[in-house]
């Protein structure tokens, strides 16, 4: 919240329980300060606004933050997610934050992925829905169309891709400006989307696992893609 | 489930509801065929012992399968998990998957972390709890002290120190036998965990986000030690 109290014109209002107004006067401070409309109401309508089952009293409205794919393409940016059909708001938070701690560009959500602005989304991502470009109801052929033109390579994450990051990695290719793509948490990537990607690549199973999950796989892929374009500068 | 039965001597019996044991039959008869005890139960029966909210009506009653760190530490083992106070279930079963995909030799949880027994925590390693060896209980300090004897250099993974993973892999370091150590979710590693280890080292952060979430720098953590541990061989 303090996160979204900090960008200018971001936050409508604040509702807040008068219990919450005196714990978080700190935030209520933040707000008046920046002009932005303080409501105190009951715990009830708190709990009915925050979706949550264990509501801690305070609740901002947000306008929404989600642009164009070419507006949040800015010169000099080199990684990219588009999360394809990911369902699950507590995954899609979690990817969220750790593509903004990876130090992407841009997060694009299918239009057949889940709503950002879910509440679960929204807290999984720990603030990192307000800290860097996030698209929304990306078409994903026109997107991975688009971010080639663009000069990204497109790497699809794919348990079953017969390449692994590590070869990926060695062969410099990682360096390059990228856009990784990931698919549904139980599913996968269908095959057109795989095929309309420069590469399908794994992340290595070295043990006896059978899969990572979503949030563990992203978090390999978009590190090493970090790591990479960082040592090349 | 299927995980469990494949190794002899694991299940001690199967309890499932008859419309269970009709979707089920593959696993009846691997269950069968290998001396295992099958009992029919009503969905109250069942919906009890799974301890879930939507249970799959068939549940198996497995041996304990933990083990001592000394029998744990097998010759040539150079990839080892310490999970100290984790205590959500969710968090220590992802983190157990990541660490059996990327080949860790051992997984240790502390006196004061979660159950690994517990069911979410079970659920939650899809099956990797039966992959390798677990060790439960484990004192901090002296599995750190018992570790480096062993030669494992023990790094804490610790967002405030000044060390990043990508300075210790550029050194060749991360390429040793390593234990990893990984603190609770929301206050990470006590001083005296982190004064105990070889180094204290943190996963960058590029962008904005103010941390990654546990599972996500686990595998970061992991993955670079299993690759660094490759690249020689």
């Amino acid at each position: 919240m303090r996160e979204a109290l900090a960008e200018p014109g971001r936050v409508r209002a604040l509702f807040l329980t008068g219990e919450a107004r005196q714990r978080h006067g700190d935030l209520v401070g933040l707000a008046v300060a920046s002009g932005v409309e303080v409501c105190q109401a009951s715990g009830r309508v708190l709990t009915e606004l925050s979706e949550t089952v264990t509501p801690q009293g305070i609740v901002a409205v947000c306008e929404r933050i989600d642009v164009s794919l070419e507006a949040a393409l800015l010169p000099g940016a080199r990684l990219a997610v588009l999360l394809a059909a990911i369902r699950d708001p507590g995954n899609a938070g979690t990817v969220l934050r750790t593509a903004d701690a990876a130090g992407a560009d841009v997060v694009a959500f299918s239009d057949t992925s889940v709503d950002p602005y879910n509440g679960k989304c929204v807290r999984a991502s720990a603030g990192s829905l307000f800290h860097l470009p996030i698209v929304l109801g990306a078409p994903v052929a026109a997107t991975i169309a688009h971010m080639r033109r663009a000069g990204f390579q497109v790497l699809a994450a794919d348990g079953a891709a017969t390449r692994d990051i590590d070869d990926l990695d060695r062969s410099g290719d990682l360096a390059r400006p990228t856009m990784w793509v990931f698919g549904n948490e139980a599913w996968g990537l269908p095959a057109d989307i795989v095929g309309a990607a420069d590469a399908a690549v794994r992340v290595p199973i070295h043990g006896r696992a059978e899969s990572l999950n979503l949030a563990a796989a992203a978090a390999v892929c978009l590190y090493a893609a970090a790591r990479a374009q960082r040592a090349v500068g």
